[in-house]
């Protein structure tokens, strides 16, 4: 699968990217604190259900002008699903969120750039962003469910703390739908979590012990290299040839002076 | 143990493994039709029910004839432990699903082809299939058992994923034998998906630091070859023996003219 | 820490390596039978409870002896943490299957002898082994615990399969302190395990993708290695200089003629 | 972020380390006793209170002197999460423990010094102290809170060890808030328990085959060297230039003997 050039489409995406993270930031805080403040029912609710609103509407114009200017909009629209499932799924306001994964990706860019440090940037950052945000979600999924266990933001974090950390203790666990597509989003993010750290932890003991070889390699008496000693048996027949020659160029001199005298 | 030449039962399982595949791919169908629409003693449920049969006689006709052709048949049974137990267990119909890890390796087969994409691919669609049958073999097994926790078929996904994952709440669990049954495949697969999702992201790791490495190496001001070094002083030492040749040959020829002259 | 020859240690060792395995299998078998199929106050429990015993002090007896040849006792003890638990805590009839660990070393040595291969048969083989023992352990632990939640040897296996993976239901847990003792030892298996089938993986993938660059290496255009650049232009130099004396070898002649029609 | 150098700040904790470990390491001690056999309200719980107190203040002071020291103070206070929270948290008297970290490093130092040992080391080293350490805090934490689980320090060591290994079976769990906080620390240095493990048998792994590898490259055939086969070229090529120029060199002589003779 060649990658395909789409200029317009990435020249697009690098002008909307900043704007658009902003957003879902603003998104962020303005669900927050819908969830956290607020309560179905009350004027606030409203009017800041309507700003949720009017992002999302701005999330699918974006989408939609991705799509056009995309050149194989089946192939974007398949590499893309998360768009999609932003876009599709307007009733699952904690979706939107998923913008976010794009706010991460610039927030690393802005991070150090040594290739370990911007991997424990992204992991720090984007783990505790993805457990903030999925706290908010189970939170709001949950708290009015009969028969719910999570019933507070604090219990909603501990819940997040114990799944994405593969605990899992089930004094708390989602039993709403929405709640259940929060936890399997937190149980893969909690895989990737333990693969990354495992990964670093692994790549720094392989550095660990390459290094140590080499210094133990420096340390070693430093044997002769075999390209050294070929060299050198070389350039001793060429020396010898050239004294040959010195010789051999006096030689008709004298040659010479001989044949004068006679 | 040296692989030993089994041509006529590869001639074989080439031939039978796309007929085969399609057919275990109906019998998930089958099976999950029966499971989720039709209840026992139902007609539907009986014809459904008589098809399923019908197709492990399949499994076990080509079984037979697979342990007929093989020259080492003792090895060939002890290699393939999952066929044994899809013929050997009948009445755990939820078995006969393993068929399905052959359905997997063909689909790997049909998809992209370079090492990273075929392992992503081989995860996803495994997992997917395995988390599908596992809830129907679980489902199955636990609806009508006496203090079960697993009563629907969402109960049954939110499980899987829960076991799966080893995040593990416990506020559902298998009571019955069979539904533990595929518990033990669903945590022991658990466990691999873990290893495999960690070894993917380390491999990437020590790729990208080796690129990182080589980058460096690039960017470092290029210090002299030593095996460049050596050539470079045996030229230098040729091309001085060529120039004195030249004078050399000049020489008798000078020699001639002064002979000439005298 | 460079090792200490132990020659007298070590040739105990060898002699007693495969007898002490041996009966260390046969206390396992006895144990076995003991806890499943006797209930203590009944004659056949008082024999076997005697069998085991005699077991303990042959181990007794054999640990002495070892200590009595090493010549540095105190190293010895330990770095044998595991012998030293099972003489010391008679009590824990349980902890005397550690006595087993050689037991899997022995096995192993007679498997197959390929790295992976070993590394594949050692775990299938300590797992399962070490997951009955575990299930004997609890169960027998358990079972008589008042508000124990492990009351069958099918639910101390199905504990044990929770445990070892690291899933954990909570569905059932050791409330007694023998039982938590076997759950640590399985717990830290566990980890063991998870960290093996990952390594194993991870190693398998840089196989891959390095075999994977090793084949493109060979299927990309072979570019000119710089030694057979430097060594040709050496090798022009060298006949060229050939050719010089070759027609300077044949003028010498020429003079001689001349001279000689002079 | 080029390092900064910080001479006096680094000749200060050079100078304080050593102290302010066993420091830690008493306020361990003191601070179990007072947990374990000591309740509030009693005088003796009152003096060790004190105690504890004290020892925090020695720490603040330390960590004025250090900010006080560093160049780049904001940078420090950055750099050195935990002993701000040490400082800034007073009544999480738990959380001083941190300071235990370094004794952590200290006792690594002391250790053995091959890479993987110490690896070892540190890791049950630390796991150790961690485990006890958060076991105290948590049994100080729940033990006297309404409907918690964990009310013996029995049950607070059996919870750690469900924690760390990730296998969280949630028969104890905590309530409060400081009891929460504890399971946060233990969860994630239960990721990277389970990680560091990983990445050891890995690294293990990694280096059996590559040895493997080596001593099947030892085994196989010598294949001829292309250097070699070049040196050999050009020196047959050196020697007979040598050859021509031992005639050339006689051949004058000859002309001169004739010459004479005429």
């Amino acid at each position: 699968m060649e990658p395909v050039a789409e200029p317009r489409l990435e020249a697009w995406e690098r002008r909307t990217d900043y704007p658009l993270t902003v957003l879902a930031v603003l998104y962020l805080g303005v669900y927050a604190v819908q969830v956290l403040a607020t309560r179905p029912g009350q004027a606030w609710w409203w009017w800041l259900d309507a700003a949720l609103w009017a992002v999302w509407v701005v999330f699918v114009v974006d989408y939609g002008v991705r799509v056009g200017l995309a050149r194989r909009k089946g192939r974007f629209i398949i590499r893309h699903p998360l768009d999609l499932l932003v876009v599709a799924a307007p009733f699952f306001r904690f979706l939107r969120l998923l913008r976010l994964v794009a706010a991460i990706s610039v927030l690393g860019r802005v991070l150090r750039d040594d290739f370990r440090g911007r991997v424990g940037s992204y992991l720090i950052v984007s783990v505790s962003l993805l457990s903030f945000v999925a706290a908010l979600g189970v939170f709001e999924a949950e708290r009015d469910a009969p028969d719910a266990s999570i019933l507070t933001f604090g219990d909603a974090l501990w819940w997040v703390l114990t799944t994405i950390t593969t605990v899992g203790y089930g004094d708390l666990s989602p039993v709403t739908t929405e709640g259940r597509l929060v936890a399997a989003g937190l149980m893969l993010a909690g895989i990737a979590v333990l693969g990354t750290v495992t990964a670093a932890i692994a790549t720094w003991f392989l550095e660990q012990v390459g290094a140590r070889d080499a210094s133990e390699a420096v340390a070693a008496p430093p044997r002769a290299d075999p390209a050294d000693l070929r060299h050198a048996e070389l350039l001793a027949e060429l020396r010898d040839l050239r004294r040959r020659l010195d010789v051999l160029e006096n030689a008709p001199g004298e040659a010479e002076s001989t044949r004068a005298r006679s």
